[in-house]
This record gives C-alpha cells, structure tokens and sequence, in this order.
C-alpha cells in the first residue's frame, strides 16, 4: 500500500514561507483554505487596512507617499472584486494574503509596508468584528420589518377573535390582534439582545498583532475611530483570543430563530384543514407533484426547519473555543463558516415570515362558525362568580360543574337555562348571560396587558407609533 | 402479555379535579410530577403569593383579614420549609399546588382565594423569572471574586515573563500579569451579558392568568412593584408563552463556561511535568489510588469538563422550545431542570477556579530557565528592523533567516555576533542588543493595551481600582 | 475582601493521601464528589469486585481465605445499600472508595489486597459497561412493550381510514393501522441501533489497570467471561480512556427520543378540538387550575418535550470528550450523570407512550365525517387516468383541473357528473366512480407496502407474529 | 413603509403549477430552493430514475420505446453534468424536477411518464439512501487508510518508550506502538457503527410515493435489487418520513469526529516546544506572517477545530426532525447540507490526519532525555512489592513514600539506595533495580493487551495482518 504526497508548487505565495525548504501538500493546502470562505469579508478587510495604513502614515511608521499607493490599491481591488474581475488564489490561503498579495503586484514594494504592526490575528478579528456589526444592523432592520408587517396583519384584522390554547386545547377568546401582538413582543426583545451585543462587539482588536501587542509607536485609537469602534480593546492577547462576540451574536440568533420556528409552527397548523384559520395566497405557497390538490405552507414549515441550522452554528461554535489554551489557535478558523450561516439564514427567515405575513388570509367565517366549541368562555364565567364573591376555588370547581352539563347536554355554556346555572349554584343571575359567549367574554377582560379589545388597541397604537406606521 | 394501570387515589389533590371522573396512573403521575425539582422555587412562590395576596386585598378581591390568614400562612410554611419540616407531596403535582394545598391544610377558607385572577401559568413564570433575577445576581458575585482573584494572582507575580503562544508554539513573550488580566476581560463581558440579560428577565408576568388576563380589577403595577420588578410584560400571551430569559441566562451561562473551560485546559497543561509552571498544592490536587507520586489538577479538568453540561442544559432549552405553538404547553415544564442545572454548574465552577487561583504557585526558576527557547524576541527584532526603515515584509524575511541561523548553530538570537547578524543584513547595529532576549524584548512593547511593563502596570490598576482591591 | 479556605479533615478517606500533607479544601471537595451520583454504580461495582476477587485468589495473587472475606464482605455491603442501611459519604469521593473502604472497615486486611492489578480507571469502565449494557436490556424491552401497544391499538381499529398529510395538508386517505405500524418500524430501528451498540459495550477493560496494564499475573479472561463479556479490550490505553460507547447509547437514544417527539406531536395535534380524532381517558390526562373545561394531553406534551433533555445529553457528552488527551481525565467523571438522564428519561418516554396508547380512543364518526373534506381520493383519479393509458404528467394536469373546478363548485370530486369530468378529458369514463370517494380511494392501494387493506394486513400480521400477541 | 411583492415569471418549471394562479414570490422561490445544494444526488438520482423507468416498461406501465427514450436521455444528461454543460435552473427547484425537466426538453413526451408511480417524496429518500452507502463506504476505507498509515508510523518506532499520562500527569511509561494502536482501535469502532448504519440505510424507499403507496402494478422487489438495496421498506408512510439512517450517520461520524479531536489535541500538545516529542515536516506545517520562527501543526489543529463542525451538524439535524408529524414536510429539506457537510468534514479530517501521521518523526533523543521525570515506574515498584506477599494498598503507601523521598532528594526511584528503600520497608531486597527505570518498568507488563514489548508485537501483529499491510 503506497501512499504518494505531492508538493504543491506554490512558495510563491505563502508569506510566511522564510524558513521553510518544502511546501505544505496539495491535501493540506485544500484542508486548510479558508479563501472559499472568508473573502466575504473582503470589504471589511479593506476597510481594516484603509485605516490601518492612514494611521502608520500620520504615525510616521511609512510615507505619504507609501499610504498614498496602499489606498490607491486597495481601491482598485476593491472594485476589481466588485465587479467580479479578481482572482481569488487559494494558494494565497486566504482574505488577507490574497489582497495583500494582489496590492503587492499592484503597487511594489509600497505592499510591502502595510502588515508592519499588524498580524492576520488582529487583522481578522477586526474583520470578522466589522462584518458582524454589519450583520446586527441588517438583522435589526430585518427584525423591524417583521414587526410592521405583524401590525399590519393585525390592523387588517380588526375585532376577529381566535381561541387561545394552551396544550394546545382551546382555553380562552382572545383577539387575533393580541396574538400577533405576541409575536411582535417577542422578536423586540430579539432585537434588545442584538443592541446589547452590537454593543460588545464594537471595540477593536486591531493593534493586537499576534497577541503581545507591538514596539513600534502606533495609535491604536486613531485606528478604532476610523473604523467606527467605541474604543480599542484594552488587552491584546484577550483581544486575538476571544470569540465571544461571535458565540453572543449566534445565541441572539437562535433565540430568534426558536421564536420564528414557534411561529412557523402555528402557521403550518393554521393553514391545515382541521384549523383551516388562514389561507396563504398562491404567491407563498407550492404545490405537490404528485397530489394535484395540495396547497402547502412551505415558506414557514422552512421557517421552522431552518431554526435547526442555526441552533446547530450555534453549537459547533461552542464546540469549537471549548478548551483552547491561549491566544490563537488555527481552530478559530473554523468560526466563520458557522457565523455567516447563522445570519444568512436568520435574514431568510425573517423576510420570509415577513412576506408570508403580507400574504395571507385569515377565514373570518370558517373561524367564527368554529368559535363556540371548547367552551372558551368558562373562565369568564368563574370571574363572574368571584365578582359576586365567591371564593375562586370554589367558582373553579361551580363552572367546572357548569361545563360538565353542557358536555353532558352537548350545549354551550351560554345555552344554560338560568335554573339549570342555579341548580349548580344560586349565585347565578340573569346579569351572567352577559358574560357568556366569545364576544362578551373578550370584552369582560380588563386588565393590562389582556385581551379586552381596549387593552390590545392601546398596545397597537404603542407599536403603531414605535414602528412609525402610518395607517 | 399483560399491561395493567393502576390508578393512584388522589383526587384530593388535583386542584383542577372537577370534570375528571378517574385519576391518572402512577406512571403518568410519576412521569408527569415537577415537585421533586421545581420546590427549588418555593421562596419565590411564596414570594409571589404575599404579593399577589396583598394587591388582591387592596383592590378589595378579598378581604384584608383573608389576606392576613393568606400571609401568616405563606410564613409558617416558608418556615416549616426552611426547618425541613415541610412535606413536600408528588400527587400534589408541583411547587405550586403543593404550598397552596398547604395553605388551605393550615388556613381554610381563605386560601381559595389566593388563586384568584391567576394561573399557574403567570404563577411559574413569575417564580422563574424571580428566580433566575437571583441567580445572576449570584454569578455576578462570583465573577467578581474570580477577578479578585485573579488579579491578586496577579499582583503576587509582578514581573514574571511567560511565554505567549499561537497553535500552542512559543510566539511572544508576555508577562504573566497580562494573561491574567485577559481572563478578567473576558469574563468582565461575561458580567456584562448577565447584566443586560438580568434587564429583560425583570418584568413581571403576574396577572397575565392563563393567557388572555383577567377580568378582574387587578393591578399588575402593584404587583410588579412590590416584586421588585420594572414594569409588567404588555402583552398577557407572550407573558406566559416565552422562555427566551432562560434561553439567554443558559447562553450567558455557556459562553462564560467556554471561557472557564479554556482557562481550566491551560493551567492543565502549565500543572504538567512537561510545562512545569504552575504547581497547585495540596489543598486543591488530587492523587491517585493506584499512583502515588501523581499530584492533578483535579478542580480544572472538572472545570473545563462541567462547561460539557452547561452548554448541553442550553440544547435542551433550545430544542424544547422549537416549534411550540403558543400560549402554554406542558412541555415547558423542562425548562427548570436545565437552568437549575446551568446555574449551579456556573457557580461551582466560578468558585472553584477563584479557589484554585488562591492555591497555585508559579515556578519562578523553571519558567525562567525555559524561556530562551523559542526564539520568543524574533518579532521584536522585526519591529526593530521596521524602526530603522525596513518593509515589514523584507524585515520579516532577514528575521526568518536568522532564526534559521540560531536553529542550525543551535543558539539564542542574542547569542548571534553582529557580524553574524550582518552578513544578513547591513541594517543591523550595535544597539540590537537592546532588542534581544525576553526582558529586552518585553521592554519595548509599548502599544496601548501591549505586554510592556507599562502597560501591563496601568492595565493592573485599573482592575484594581474597578474591584476595590486594596493592595 | 478576604477568602478563607477550609481543609476539610478527611484525610482518612483518601486511599491516594500517601504523599500528601494538606487535604483538599470543602469546596473543592463538594465540587469533584461524585458520590451523590456515582452510588447508582454500586451493584456492577460489586459485580465487578466479585470477580476481580475470585480470579486474584485462581491466579494465587491473594490467598484463598482472603478472598472469602472479600466476597462475604461484598454480599453484606450490598444488603446494607439494598436496605438502605449504607452510609455513603462524601469524603470518600465516589462509589468505588465507599465501597472498598467500607470493606475495610467490615472485613480489615484482606479488603486491602482487592484493589492488586486494578485502578478505578479501569473499574469505573468496567462499571458503567456494565451498567449500560442493563440499561439496554431495559430498553430494548420498552420498546418492545410500545409495539405491542401499538400493535394492539391497531387491532382495536381495523378499517378506521383517517387522512395521511404532507405538509400536515391532507394528502391521500390510508388506514390508522397503516400510521401505526409505521411508528412500529421506526422504533424497531431504534432497537436494532441498540443491538447494535450493546455488542460493542460489552467487552471488558478491567485489568487495564491506569492505562498501561499489570506486570502481575492477573487473568483478563477469567473476570471478561465471569462478567458475561463478550472478551476483554485488547489494548490497554484504549480501555480506559476512551467513552465511545456511551457515546453511541446516547445518539442512539436521541434519535428514539426524536421518534418519540415526533409521536407526541402527532398525539397532540389528534386530541385538539380542530382535529378531534383521538380522546385520552382521564386516567392519562390533566386539568387546569383556571379553565375547568380543558382535558390536556400531557403525558405526550412531556414525551415531546422531554426528548430535548436527551439531545442535551448527548451533546454534554460530545462536549466533554472533545480534545481530551489520553488517558484517563478527570472530566471523564461527568459521563455518568448525562447517560443515568438520558436512560431513565427515555425509559419513562417509552413507558408513558405505551400507556397513553393503551388508553386513547379513536373518534370513528367524527373522523368520518371528517373525511370528504381535502380530496384525498386525488391521486388515485390520476392512477385511474395513468391505468387509461396517459402519461402520468398529462394525468397530474388533468386531476389539477377536476380539483379545480371542485373548489370552484364546492364539492367532492365524486360528486362531479361525468359529463363535468369528460368536459376536463374524454378519458374519463363511468368506472371512474370506483376509483373515487376515500373508501374506493384506500382500496385501489395495492402496492408492497402500501396502505391498501390487504398490504395492511399482512404488516400487521407480520407484526403480530413477531411480538407473540395472541389476539 | 412600502413593501413590494415581486412575483418571479417562471410558471413553466413548476411541475405541480396546475391549480396555480399566481407564481411564487423572488424572496420565497430563493428561500425555498434546493437546486444549489441538492444537485450533488445528481447521480444517484440519475441512477434512481433508470431502475424506475426499466420496472415501468417490464410492468407494462410504459412501452419499451418510452423506456428507452428515457434511458438514452438519462445518459446524456449525466454526461452533460459531468461535463458541466447541464445548467441548472432555480426556477426549477431542485435536482429531479432539473433533471425530469431537462428530460422533456430533451425526449419530449416519454419523459412525462417517468414520475408515473412515484413522488418527490419517495424520490428523494432513495437518492440519500444511495448517497449515504457511498458515503460510508468512502469514509471506510478512509478509516482503513488512517489506520495503516498509525501502524507503519508504530512500525517505524518500535521500542520508543514515552510518557502514559492520566490528568496530563505522567503516570506510567508505554510503549509508543501501544499508544498509536488505541487510535487505531478506536477508529476501528467508528467503523464498525458505520458498517452498522449502512446495514439499516440499505433499504429501498422508491414506490411509497407520495406516503401512501400506489394502485398501479409497480414491483418494488425489482427497483430494489437494480439500486442494490436488501429489500423495499415494508410501510409506505415509515418510508417517506423518517431520516434516522441520516442521523445515526451523524452520529457516528460525530463520535469518529471526538475521537480524531483527541488525536489532533494530542499531536498539537506533543509538537509544542514544551513537550517537543514529534515534529511534523515542512509539507504539513504552516508558518507565522509576523513570527518567522513558528512552524505551527495547523493541519491537526483543524481536525480538532473541524470536529465541531460535525457535532453542529449533527444537533441541526435533531432539532430539525423533533416535533414533526407524519408524513413528509418541506422542513426535511434541511437534511442535505448537514450531512453533506458532516460527510465532507470527515473525509477531510480523515484524509488529513493519515497525511499528517506519514509526515511526523517522533524525537527520540528529546523523548528519552525526558523521560526519567515523573517516577513513571512507581507502580512497578508497587507491583514488586504486591509480588513479594505486600497488600496492595499498603504497597502503594510505601511506594509514596519512597516517591516522597526522590522528591525530597531530588533523584529517581532507581537512585535509592537498597537502604534507603528498606528505612522504609524490609520488604525491599536487590532484584527491585530489575523494576526500576522506564526500561525495566515497561519490560514487566505482562497482562493481555498492556504495554509489554510482547504484547504490544501481538497487537501489532494482529494490525499488519488484518489490514494487509507487507513490511
């Protein structure tokens, strides 16, 4: 059994290569690329070296004239890769060396100058912190999006009332609006977390070099203004070794990932025919190949699904930093993959749910004939009973009576005679009527925060004016 | 093949009896209990109820001299509790049943009114959130003292060089100070996402009942105050339906113990014969039963093991919340057992590592006759070279080559004559020497957050200053 | 600020004290204990013992007479724990020292010589093997209990036709027996994967000692084949440091818990009050503390949500083992808890289905009279056209349009007139009646494994006979 | 706030577009679409397509001639593939409705009967099915190939004594053979669960259609035998629904993914500068850009960083089926890039750790000079002791005190004079110095599969031969 390694022949390139007589193996090489990755961050990189190479200028660590061919370069690169026309090399390894590299060939020995006080540890930490600042905003203003689109969906819906479940048994009315209102709810603490998080994301580790920082007079502030960060971080070796931030931003992103697969979730049940409560128009809807008929919510069953992989980035980052010694180890590599994962498909979620929101069609009738099943009414009825005085366990166990004749008697509660209602308890009046039904139960709720119809009109006109809609 | 069921007599207990005519079977009973777990909560359950009782007798939903028999009762039972005197019961469910079946064991009447214009399910959600509002405030106690700790470690050891590594090679040289104090940067973030988690757990749920409110004359404001919380969660479906505050506490709680089990890996390896830095002594090592002359660092390896538990208690939460519908679902019943498990987890493993700090030694004499190795100045030398107006990219090049000259003659960088050193390159001169060497070396970083002693030394006060560490 | 650090005295207890002159702090004590969890070892450690015991004294390492002592003091020990009557104690660490010094103290010198050519490195592996290899057995036969469940819930139910769902979009009608079964297979691979995984549990590390074996003449098969192992690891280092097959007895768990979830769901969604297709007895349900109507499914809520702590369980264990050095590490202490978790919960998931499946009645006429509605009888129309000779595409087309035109005319597809189908394609003849209606629908099924009834009968004959169910 | 709604013009492709009035949005068919990744099955569905089409016309459910259209059309779109002139189109989706598309561009109408008794749903489950096989067997003979390349690096160090270590303490001496045979042993496991897995993925899916089988006279039995499966799956719905053969494939390369974790964990500590027991050559090494000296073993640091990779994607794909009902939903959709990813990973990890064992050199001269530290031959002393009649335990309490007298002289157990080891037991005579020194030490185990010179050239022995390999 003969095993055969080729030698790539590729020295060119590798800038680390001084001391080394022989060149890593094709398979090496191949394993241990990450350029058909981490050139996504190219525009951050420039930016990086934009403001790395000013500030070596001002500091006088290179010419003016140096600084004045890096940022000619970069930008010609920039636009090469831009407009398609670079040649990304994986014999150059990665981001860095290749556009270091390519500025190299650019503009000489200038070139040559702009890694001085710089390592690829510092470079692509502040890389990977620039990229991932980015990614917050657009995920924010993803997030708004679906929030205006779920109050819209709400104020198309006025006054419809759907059954709250719980176990997913139907437990009390409650407004649809007061629902969707939940959901806005929750991705808004979803976008608390990603502030929070932008917040520890935004210093710089750039001047960090390998980890120990440098000799040469460099002005790590001037650096961390230009590119934006609130300051540079203040220790070099925490500053190449941590990847905290990005472990921060893929937990904020599961969790709203999870939020999103609960409401994937209700939508998928919502459309079926049991619930039949919505209907998506044919915009966001497929068909089957084999089953002419179907019409399948499949934007939002991915919705759910694609939570999945975002808890699963989540997890291998954790596997990832878990028991590495310091400061850098070329595992940390492996922290991209999973981060551009988890955003991609965070942002697809969410302008998915977005425009499945815009797309579908609450069944007014087929709702409202399903409402008075489940006896949705019966803790209206135990307030009543408390209103008149009675202890609750006591009302709990007098409706629980109540609902057990109408089981018997295959009614609904509102369908009691009065003296079948006093044969149970004599509390009962003729006033109770007026709390029995869907409609006069969702009215009775008065407390912050409940169903009453004032109560959910007072938090959409909150969100109203939060999200600056106007009607 | 037989399956029997037998049925458990305990309809006394099941405070939601009425409509059941049979009792569930041991085994659903047993598999279905929260109480041997979710006791954990009974402080702030009762907590809870006092404030509840009070806020119902003040909008007059009970009586003043119900609530007081409600508060006394909550006392004595919060002491029989706290006395072991108390005897929690499994066919009373949960924490919940099992104090408000107490209270109606103890008071009578009046403690049937203590469920009025709640649930269970506002009920666990407050109790959860109270709980967990006390569990960061723990953690962030035991953040601070590992910081303590570690920065009086670090006091202990002013002017130690150590090696810095990458890929687990010798890199830089760094000193001990400043490693250190990156552990305390890494974990002061760790604070900080506590921090700002500890903000959206603090609103109250109370009052949100099952899921649609009440329609009763409660206050939530009252009670949200009373409790300590900043207001009351707008929206009464959401209120019970979410467990994303958990879901941030366990992903707070992973990232710190990825932190700790970093730290625990490296002070594994420094404990080793071959790295030979540190020695714990006795009082936080083990032996072995069949080696005698093993000395290990237990406390460690069981901390950078138990960060295996912590993220696995985030899986759990992660996946039993995917793809729930709303409100309510009995499965969030097994959200408790994951947070109980992450937070005590999290704390042992916060105090262990303070622990260990206080009882480690650093071998002065062995790190310091270890250190010539490595060539730990080469970059220093490079820096040197750049000063004098070399391309970082040229001067990185003669480096190499000169390390490649010690390899080969089997000597430090220092130990190179000058005319070794310019045969090389003609830039070198007599001050070079000024450069070489780990002290040398050490002595010229001077960017801002560098290993230089200065910097180191500012870095120190700060975090002395921050803790209230009077030398 | 101060921190005090408590010696515990205990230095009793520690059978490695020799060359130590501090004992560990309580801290650190309580923190590396493993004795409140461990203790579930005690019958395999005794097992174990036994035979280490008996093959000492064969092999002339401990005389004769000692080993009586040994056994003798094993057997009251083991009466002692089964009686409750053991006092373990936490300054003995784990269950191996609790035991071996509690034989000390019953039978004195001999005790001492039990633990020639063994460490706990090897004795914990050769515990939890064992231990595994029972929790297998007991699974295997709950599976095993579930399919008979199942089964007989199918016998119970011959001829009930319910709609099979994509998408969960009403598809194609099939038999209730036809659903069940299918659970039938898939748990039936989850019990060939632990089949799978018992063979390679049961091999023996004991006698690889630390890690490196014995230069005593110990006898490794004697103690393999008196523990019913299969033989003992050929390699030494391997047997103790690696947890591979506890490992595979978690994924294989986890993917039965994930069966089992999606089992819940499917439970869940059939008892709500849209699908109505299943009510669960009182003696598998729960009430609520609010709504008095509501009858919950719970049990299979738990199952649902308790596979999340069984995927946390493994991921625990993944994260502990990833990047361990060989041998034996004290991280390796915390596989027991998350394989005790993960075995008990999937055990009372297991339990729980089959007594749910054992109590749930299937609501025939609401079913039926659910049927009509979603064109179940779609595809067998395109069969009918495929059969006339057209291309199965063209068919799809032509089915589209009859559903088509049925929605527009809100009706059934067999309540179109052959003069409306013939409108659509003269394909259409009148034996097309006896393709449509879900009665004709189900019938038409005829392929291996298909639902129509023969192909069901002969599944369910198979199973049967397989299980040993006499009707 | 607008929010436009752009629909895509692409009705054409749609194969289940029949009762459709409207085309999906942009924003859905790119969220939806699978074509990017799915296209890799094209051979295998390609091979699907052709046993479907044969059985079609031997059934008589299409003619010979159509057969054969099909069959020459299928060719030349796999060459075209293969030649990368097929162009894939979004608007179609995903890899079968490309290639049955391409199919009818290309043959016209034979082709629209080919999906005559089939679905997507079975389609796709045969197509995974058949890639996973191939998957394993790839990843097999990977194993394979690690395997003989750890051997002929044991082959090529025979009697290379190194460190045992337990808590990264050095606890015995071993044979470095013994040691990179547990790898081998290990990994061999991993191939076992694999042969394992492949037994329960070969099993055929195609005829269950869309979940409930077929009424036209297809026969499973003969697609089965043509795609080399064991037998069709016996329930149609079980077919279409479960993706557990994926898991467990998951699972299984997650634990070959541990196992390689430890090793590359293992390589990077041996290669540091403070254990300095191998270096790797030039061709598997990377260097520094700013720290010329470095020579880093990035290869085994990936396949440590990589393993997380697989964990990650293992949870993806838990979560993804948890909670899903039967049968098929578009979530499953989700279940190709894991394994995709997770198969790519291992092969790479594989393939990479072989390399990197073929291009170390173990440092003999250092790996000797170091090893008198530790007292490694502590137990051969207590085994020496046991020998001549001592307790175990109390040989082990003399030995400590013999160690605690090295550590105080400074010297080694072998440098103890026959006095001094007799102040502290009589029990010593002059043949102790036969156990004395690594040498000695590992000449004395003796035990089946320990460290001793025998035993360790049995295991090796057994190694040449079951893997073929000729010295």
């Amino acid at each position: 059994m003969q095993m055969s390694t080729t030698a790539s022949a590729t020295k060119e390139a590798k800038l680390w290569g001084g001391r080394f007589e022989e060149s890593v193996t094709e398979t090496v090489e191949k394993f241990t690329e990450s350029i058909s990755f981490d050139k996504a961050l190219y525009k951050h990189d420039i930016m990086g070296s934009r403001a790395h190479a000013s500030m070596l200028a001002r500091q006088g660590l290179i010419s003016e004239s140096d600084a004045d061919s890096i940022l000619k370069g970069l930008d010609e690169i920039e636009r090469q890769i831009e407009n398609g026309k670079f040649v990304w090399r994986t014999d150059r390894e990665d981001v860095h060396m290749n556009i270091e590299a390519a500025l190299t060939d650019l503009v000489g020995e200038a070139a040559k100058k702009l890694h001085t006080a710089r390592s690829r540890n510092d470079q692509v930490c502040t890389d990977l912190r620039l990229w991932c600042r980015d990614a917050v905003d657009n995920i924010l203003s993803r997030i708004m999006r679906l929030q205006v689109a779920l109050v819209m969906l709400a104020m198309k819906n006025e006054g419809l009332i759907v059954p709250g479940y719980t176990h997913l048994q139907r437990a009390q009315p409650v407004l649809l609006q007061h629902l969707l209102l939940a959901y806005v709810e929750q991705i808004e603490r979803d976008a608390g977390r990603l502030v929070d998080c932008r917040v520890r994301i935004n210093f710089c580790p750039l001047g960090a070099c390998a980890l120990a920082g440098t000799g040469l007079p460099i002005d790590r502030f001037m650096t961390s203004d230009a590119l934006g960060f609130t300051a540079p971080m203040r220790n070099s070796i925490d500053a190449v070794s941590d990847r905290d931030f990005v472990l921060e931003l893929l937990s904020a992103n599961s969790i709203t990932a999870i939020h999103l697969s609960r409401l994937g979730e209700e939508w998928v049940l919502w459309a079926s025919e049991e619930f039949g409560f919505l209907t998506p128009s044919d915009s966001v809807s497929t068909g089957s190949s084999i089953m002419p008929q179907k019409k399948n919510p499949d934007p939002m069953e991915l919705v759910r699904g694609k939570s999945a992989r975002v808890v699963g980035d989540l997890v291998s980052l954790l596997v990832l930093c878990k028991g590495l010694p310091h400061a850098y180890n070329r595992d940390l590599q492996e922290d991209k993959e999973p981060v551009f994962d988890s955003v991609k498909t965070i942002l697809g979620m969410l302008e998915v749910s977005a425009e499945f929101a815009q797309n579908i069609t609450f069944n007014w009738e087929r709702i409202k004939s399903a409402l008075p099943a489940g006896h949705l009414d019966a803790t209206t009825l135990a307030d009543y009973l408390v209103k008149k005085g009675m202890a609750f366990r006591t009302s709990h166990d007098i409706v629980g009576r109540s609902v057990a004749l109408c089981v018997s008697s295959n009614c609904q509660l509102q369908e009691l005679s009065l003296d079948e209602l006093r044969s149970i308890s004599p509390v009962f009046d003729e006033d109770v009527y007026e709390f029995l039904g869907v409609e006069n139960s969702v009215k009775k709720f008065s407390s912050y925060g409940s169903t009453g119809s004032e109560c959910v009109s007072d938090q959409l006109n909150y969100w109203v004016a939060k999200l600056g809609i106007n009607g």
